[in-house]
């Protein structure tokens, strides 16, 4: 799977991906990240991207023509889809990454400083996607959220020592309680039923937890 | 205000760090950004801060020991608060943004591969938060996000050109649409209102544009 970053600040992007398991995914070719910067193709000679807003306001708004044509100059394969990373988009969840992780190509748009000139939402109409209720200085962050949750969903990501099929939200709730060695911490042991070996035992075992959990910290994720 | 990030990955807080806002806010002494490393706490010789879960299963478990002595090898002031990222966490919003930014001192612990050992959890008793229902290779992006958003609140981050009141959220609502310069950029026009100075009118389309944009977009906002 291709993603096409549109944003001013690469290196973010390009850091970001030369860790761990997405350094891992791009050496094994199973994701392929490449950064388009509007800088490159503003058409004015300071290489101005943004300026102030019209109706006055603090802030400085990031200018329509050097981001379109930033946008224009991706050649899209068919199954491409384009995501304007954005507090006013849609919560970005987990069954968003496995519905994105279809798609051959990902274009996604970062924002920075005040927002976006509204002309490039209206020519580009990009499907708008927030990682939460929160703001951000820019959409680079959240563009790297995306980028790592649905490459997780892709084939060969995770290796035979990772999974993400006890993940949270997986199977609709959170995860059991994990432990690792010694059997004994500071006085807490890890609980008899894991040291047994009995794995239907240690199935139900976290089954319950799982439920247990949900019910405690989330029970909104419990219909 | 002082953020200690507990996470095997410092280079991704750091590099984040030396961008744009945050890097400002770091020169400017309004915050300040350190990272603890588990793995120079380990007391195997082989430097290891994970292992097998007991119980079986995929993926690799954070150890207890590591964690904790990096965690408690930070000297914290009186009024500091103990984050873990974690997909079960609380969702973090704007409101946990301000919130976050009365503390001196903020501790964010990042995960990474398969979790925590349970009693992490247990003896360091810390606030848990997610940034989304979606799953990350590890706490470092989350960790990032919080230091983004809460940086956003401390006075003085934001200078003269950039402002954080007509931020999404922070009046409970989208923001509205912004434009800048050309007046007219592929046939599309800025509307009429925001060029004709009359300062009411303008306030009066924003707020109605507000309003618009959350019921369009997010009615679950409005109640």
């Amino acid at each position: 799977m291709k993603f096409d970053v549109v944003t001013l600040f690469p290196e973010m992007i390009e850091t970001y991906c030369s860790y761990s398991i997405l350094k891992r995914a791009i050496e094994n070719k199973i994701i392929d990240v490449e950064t388009i910067n509007p800088r490159d193709f503003t058409l004015d000679k300071h290489k101005k991207v943004d300026d102030t807003p019209y109706g006055g306001g603090a802030g400085m708004v990031l200018m329509a023509q050097p981001y379109i044509d930033a946008y224009e100059s991706i050649k899209k394969t068919t199954n491409s889809l384009t995501i304007m990373l954005s507090p006013q988009g849609e919560p970005f969840k987990d069954k968003h990454a496995v519905e994105f992780s279809k798609y051959d190509e990902i274009i996604l748009l970062c924002g920075h400083y005040e927002g976006y000139d509204e002309r490039i939402r209206e020519i580009i109409k990009p499907r708008e996607v927030s990682i939460g209720d929160f703001v951000l200085t820019g959409g680079e962050l959240p563009a790297i959220c995306v980028i790592d949750a649905v490459s997780r969903k892709l084939e060969g990501t995770l290796g035979k020592i990772e999974s993400a099929d006890t993940d949270s939200f997986s199977n609709g709730l959170l995860e059991f309680p994990q432990y690792t060695k010694p059997r004994e911490y500071r006085g807490l042991k890890v609980p008899e039923v894991l040291l047994n070996g009995n794995h239907k035992e240690i199935e139900k075992f976290r089954q319950e937890q799982c439920i247990l959990r949900t019910k405690l910290k989330r029970p909104d994720l419990i219909k």
